[in-house]
């Protein structure tokens, strides 16, 4: 059944402005001096929509390299962009070789078993990878005993056509952090042994932590749509692109001393009135807002009471105004209840806010021609 | 791209016995000694599959009435299901009527003027609604000076055709709670006022509570997909009816005073192995269960240890069999770490992580023939 046969009105709507994240893109080459940057786009592009996401980077913003988690994100991703470079950052494993080579899609090798299936299937024509090394996050990535291993076997290397190495930080959203020095330092060695090959180190929080850090290829995801990867202030041109909002299915009065909810949680501390919104935990707005999330409605702020339902929230609204009527718009996460706020509020981090939206919602692009 | 044309073994996958959940509804019909059952498939069958749940619970479980929480939610299940009784939650609102009357949809009315609109639309043939009374949970349904209203208006009650008076229970987790007794004596009031008229009150833990608050039926929903949604044991009967299962992406060795993750938050006590697994929160896999979830890997418990990744959990290995390989099969949520055990350690809810689960997961139905 096609989209237009549903009703528009009876879901909450992300609305998602593609010029902002575009923008976004480029201040991030902007605050690098120009160092070439790549998108990161895994989890549907954090839940914001990989296609309208990276065919925008492509056309408007520029981008030519995207990262991926897996296979499927990458071959959805090549039936949108023929002629970008795709890496895929979860490896290759044993059965996925056809896939790859069919679709053109760069495996990000995370050890030496990895790299020497690599190097098997594809000795003919020498398809291009990346190689991830480990240096301090103990997740994925070369070991520093594989490294030491694979810098000394030169005929590995020479099997392969290395188009990037790369490492990940582990505490990039914390600059004092003694890891950040001590990873840099690290990849600095191993990016000694690969002279002419493009180095990548820097995700969205490596990009505030300086030049140091931004060798030849900088890969920002949570910046892209607004998030901040550090405590400190967001550099100023970053814009949130997105709005989440949710209708006013009912208005209610209440006495003091009424309780609202699940569990009863709430209480009225004097007369007032609620709003009861369409958006709940199975939209993605979850519990951790019990009792302290806030909307924004008409210029003014709406406290979350109670617990939140799985499809709807009740806020208090006592000191809206009366005008305020059923099927009025509420944000509930934008320009200006931010993901920092958000973030803060709830303690679920940025990243599982974003990445946390759900399908439920109608989603709207905003974008210029062009 | 038709599905085949991806490789299977690179994503997570989310496993869902239907014949497990057709049985959880008999279960249900069993343990009210055989009061009518709906089933509240709303959010996706709580994650699970809307068109596949609710297909088979019509078709091998005789279920024949579903509750959906929006008009779109609805209007989708009435492509699966042409003959089933389909009630709309989140009520009735201007601009609908031609969506519920050409889809055969009832909505369930919250307030007076939801039910004034009704009555006005559906004046020639009056068309099925259920009437909603809020007897204590201050979310929706008729405030009490709107039920007395509405009970005194014998007019615009018999201007509708009332297949169902409903109420919602607010503190049904929690059986000692006042709150049950009050909204089960003012539910019983009510319907005293609508003798000949299908009354339900209880959703799943509404039917743990007892024969007086089954009513004409009931409406479970977390029940049907293996929560529990009282604190004591869960009734014998229910059975997870999914599992979701991540795959093992690398294999690392540690040693004593390694740490593992973002921030650091993990520094192995003794040298050790881990295993990187392709979970992480944008499968619905959050922080929550940063160095407390737990997965289950060939009989044996495995802990995540550091925090959960966007993409990637890692699991302590080491007391797993030096046999476990890249690419084997670790049980995150199912038979094994029950929803119940998942919850405890996260502090998230049931009902959270269920509909937590993401599209990212290749889902595989299990059904009998029939």
């Amino acid at each position: 059944m096609p989209v237009s046969d549903f009703p528009e009105d009876c879901q909450p709507s992300l609305t998602i402005n593609l010029d902002h994240i575009i923008d976004n893109y480029k201040s991030c080459i902007d605050h690098t001096d120009g160092t070439a940057c790549a998108a990161m786009v895994k989890a549907d592009a954090y839940g914001m929509g990989l296609e309208q996401v990276a065919t925008a980077l492509y056309d408007q913003g520029g981008c030519r390299i995207f990262f991926v988690a897996n296979l499927i994100e990458a071959i959805k991703l090549r039936t949108c962009l023929k002629d970008a470079t795709l890496f895929v950052l979860n490896g290759f494993f044993a059965g996925q070789a056809d896939f790859f080579l069919h679709h053109g899609l760069r495996p990000v090798l995370n050890d030496l078993n990895q790299i020497r299936l690599w190097a098997e299937i594809s000795s003919a024509d020498k398809p291009a990878c990346a190689i991830h090394f480990d240096t301090g996050i103990n997740r994925l990535g070369l070991s520093p005993e594989e490294t030491t291993k694979f810098i000394e076997d030169s005929s590995l290397r020479n099997s392969l056509d290395i188009a990037l190495i790369m490492s990940h930080l582990a505490c990039s959203d914390e600059p004092v952090h003694a890891m950040n020095r001590i990873q840099l330092e690290r990849f600095q060695a191993i990016a000694g042994h690969f002279p002419n090959i493009p180095a990548s180190l820097a995700n969205s929080g490596g990009i505030l932590l300086g030049p140091d850090y931004h060798f030849d290829l900088t890969r920002p995801g949570l910046m892209l749509f607004g998030g901040n990867p550090q405590q400190g202030p967001l550099p100023e041109k970053i814009k949130t692109p997105f709005t989440i909002s949710g209708k006013i299915l009912q208005i209610r009065d209440l006495k003091k001393g009424m309780t609202v909810g699940y569990g009863a949680t709430w209480q009225a501390p004097q007369d007032g009135r609620i709003a009861l919104v369409n958006v709940g935990y199975a939209d993605g707005y979850l519990q951790m807002f019990n009792n302290c999330g806030m909307a924004y409605i008409k210029h003014r702020k709406a406290p979350v009471i109670g617990r939140v339902s799985m499809d709807m929230i009740a806020l208090d609204i006592s000191d809206q105004p009366p005008s305020l009527a059923v099927g009025a718009d509420v944000e509930l996460l934008g320009a200006h209840i931010t993901l920092e706020m958000a973030s803060k509020v709830s303690n679920l981090s940025q990243y599982e806010i974003l990445t946390g939206v759900k399908e439920r919602y109608r989603r709207v692009y905003i974008k210029k021609q062009g």
